[in-house]
């Protein structure tokens, strides 16, 4: 089967090479990786303890689960499905059965290979926002999401390097009808951009229609696409443990092609989990260790990552908190947990903030660092989350870009020999002199530092003079500055005819259902 | 001797067991603990090739010291002075006969006892933004340092449990001539606050007053001082590889009387230190390293801390930068060395904003995460700093102290037990319910979670309809509303009429040298 494939598709292949090689695979810095252990908030006998909580959950209080198939799959495998109700209780030896299949790392693929990312051991994926009602700018205000803005928040995330890879629509192209939204901003996507894709889980035409629309982009056949993972989904439970039904539906289907399913319970501690964070993780742990069963169910070994989301509600309000020391604190303990099923760690770049200010700023590097210490591998809503995700920013989205290309600056490893100690220097220089002149720091100066896009470094003075511009004003001004200098990603014009064949053709019979 | 001490004393120190008593004690929270490891940058080797490295520096190129009596007490110990200049060089088996004197671990202590800090270990104590020359609020905007504002300043820090000490005059207070300054401004800073406090060293005499200023303010003798360290000063190297004449007596002075010295070299890589990270980090180490073995020579076993500061500069401009990736990566290294020789370690909160926006809160939280994972114990300019340290910030302060708030959450160990855990509670909500009712929460929810003093929770509309107020808004709102709420923390009066003499009479003297 393999054989026949690479036979048959020998024509196919040969230009995909060459369309490879057309490709500006210079342009991408390398993707960064961790170059120190990640922080442990809990010892081994706590993370034991959490992990036998959640077993005890699994076993004995069950989840919901609302698909037939995914019921009958996991039937099957040993679990106990009630016939009346959708409960399903998993025993822990089931579940430990499942613990080792899926992959440690992977690499998800872009249609544009140098864009490749690998999602698992210490490398690092960022995303950016996604899945945003509406979109705002400073002149336009916030306003519902449209496809106008969709598109040029692909174009702003294709022109920013810090952003890997899309983790869904950064703002919904609500102006396009449900039934064949899929289709015109997958195409978007796959044309305005070529970094890898994700695919929401809303029924399984969506799902059979965003995996064909990934072969066709990257122009592989059926086998280079079981092989190779080129678009992931966000599975998220209906915390508390119930896993519906376009869910299910997507992991299914995501699963049996190999391509990646990243689980990721909707735990907010104090409303759909436990006020207690121990807890809060543990059913987040609860409801990860059931979709992970189910998708190596369908398909053992195929790619699957451990998403923790675990914040807490303003328990005045109950509205939801990002940023918080809660969620920092989850999210150190959530990757210790992926890394105990060794399987790669979703985390979030999040802030609660209605506006670009101060609090938007911290809130979204208190939980970068949460994420980042904690081990992430796949960090989704990395750049241009606002107002819990209830809207995407074009600013935010160049401010956070900014964060992201410090973190990977901070994560290069910290090189010690004798260049970088610089005895000579130090020698030359001597005593109460400065180094801005010496032939070291000549060498040396034009790259030694991360130079920030949105950082005013001037001094009071002349920053005054230039008008006292705050990070707001210097976002505003870049993301229209780089949406007016875009250009869009070369693409084959076969493969352009395609996609958009495929997508004409799926609008002719009627896209898909909108009742899922 | 120490005998003679408690029999004679017993009067005075019977009085200040009282005033013990009526101290406020239940009010201060615990002093923060990390609950994890800290974040190591470099390995073991690395580690050792930059010590080494340093100890070649001392070795081979030297430091200048321009300073008679610290040369001669150097010269006493085995450093070789040069006759005809300020260079000292010092063998690395002098400095490594130093290491290991210093406590790991001590207690600063306040005259109000419920503030004393422990420094080193496990602990975090937070200071105040100290030595700024301007102040600035929204309606005043940024203008010379005053006393008025200085007062503010104290009264502010005092009212914010999150600010464990003074690092220093929050700002400067100028109109107070140079020759009186420190008498006027100690005592404002030890009657409008009861927190442990700190000495600039700016001549003999500025230290000697400061010294027996904080004595009377504590009520105690001087035998009582000299076991119980209640100051202490940061010294700033003039970097690269000088130590001056102020802080060269300041160490002499404060280590004499076994009070607190802070060496910190001012390494700001590609300006007063290699534009190498490496190269900056072993030239701070040397720096460091030589005010060690002064102090330890002065007087072994006397509390020192190790001070990381090094950042880099803009080299485009030669602006200082903070909060930059790599002072991050150099604030971890920084904490590796800092426990490799068995002293407590001290970082920063630093920004290079001028303008309390974005930047201000994104680079100040990026220092405090190479901070507070680098394993800092004494954490200075916590609360205010603006603008690379060039003005002090009503605002920034009250944002900062919510930002160190929310970080002694983050380091709250992260408890697993069954209460924690939840289990009754998941059992009772069971799946697709909600935890907002269950007794679980209900018992909890008023105390679960950080409740934050800056971030606005409140969805998009009510915000709005609240006038879209910014972090800034809040800021300006909550600091106002503090002042006016202030309230000075008692103090005995013969306490304070001693303090108000001393003061009184060193004026009289015409107070201290301003040819320093």
């Amino acid at each position: 089967m393999e054989l026949s494939a690479e036979t048959s598709d020998r024509p196919r292949r040969r230009g995909r090479e060459e369309r490879q090689r057309a490709a500006p695979a210079a342009a991408t810095r390398p993707q960064p990786r961790r170059p120190f252990l990640p922080t442990e908030a809990v010892s081994a006998d706590q993370l034991e303890a959490i992990h036998a909580a959640s077993l005890q959950v699994l076993e004995e209080i069950g989840i919901d689960v609302l698909h037939g198939e995914a019921k009958a799959i996991l039937k099957a495998e040993g679990a106990h499905v009630d016939p009346s109700s959708d409960r399903v209780r998993f025993d822990r030896g089931l579940v430990e059965s499942k613990i080792g299949l899926a992959p440690r790392s992977f690499t998800l693929h872009a249609r544009n290979p140098a864009r490749n990312v690998v999602l698992g051991g210490d490398y690092l994926a960022f995303g950016s926002v996604a899945s945003a009602p509406n979109a705002a700018d400073r002149e336009g205000g916030r306003r519902p999401g449209n496809r106008r803005d969709y598109q040029n928040f692909l174009r702003l995330g294709q022109s920013l390097d810090a952003i890997h890879l899309w983790g869904g629509y950064p703002v919904e192209p609500a102006d396009i009808h449900a039934s064949v939204r899929h289709l015109d901003a997958l195409q978007d996507m796959l044309t305005l951009s070529d970094k890898p894709i994700h695919a929401y889980s809303l029924g399984r035409e969506r799902n059979l229609d965003a995996i064909e629309m990934a072969r066709i982009a990257r122009g592989i056949d059926q086998d280079t696409l079981e092989r190779e993972p080129s678009l992931f989904t966000i599975i998220n439970s209906s915390s508390p443990l119930r896993l519906d039904t376009p869910m299910m539906e997507g992991i299914i289907q995501m699963a049996r092609r190999n391509q990646v399913t990243v689980l990721t319970p909707f735990t907010l501690a104090g409303a759909m989990a436990p006020v207690t964070l121990a807890g809060a993780v543990a059913q987040q742990n609860a409801e990860a260790l059931a979709g992970l069963v189910l998708a190596q169910s369908v398909r053992p070994g195929s790619p699957f990552a451990y998403g923790g989301f675990t914040s807490n509600v303003d328990m005045k309000t109950g509205a939801p908190a990002f940023g918080t020391p809660e969620q920092m604190k989850a999210a150190l303990v959530g990757g210790q947990l992926a890394r105990r099923y060794g399987v790669p760690y979703r985390s979030s770049n999040t802030c609660a903030a209605n506006t670009i200010d101060v609090q938007a700023a911290y809130e979204s590097v208190f939980s970068l660092w949460g994420a980042v210490m904690g081990g992430v591998n796949l960090l989704m809503h990395g750049a241009g989350w606002m107002e819990g995700g209830l809207h995407a920013s074009f600013e935010k989205m160049v401010i956070d870009a900014d964060l992201l290309d410090m973190i990977a600056n901070f994560l290069m490893p910290f090189r010690v020999d004798d260049d970088e100690l610089a005895l000579e220097a130090m020698r030359e220089v001597g005593p109460g002199g400065h180094f801005f002149g010496c032939a070291h720091t000549q060498a040396r100066y034009r790259t030694a530092f991360f130079a920030p896009m949105i950082s005013d470094w001037r001094n009071y003075e002349t920053w005054q003079e230039a008008g006292s511009p705050t990070g707001y004003d210097r976002a505003n001004q870049l993301y229209k500055a780089r949406l007016a200098a875009y250009e869009e990603p070369p693409m084959d014009p076969a493969i352009r005819e395609e996609l958009a064949a495929f997508v004409a053709r799926r609008k002719e019979e009627g896209g898909a259902p909108t009742d899922f």
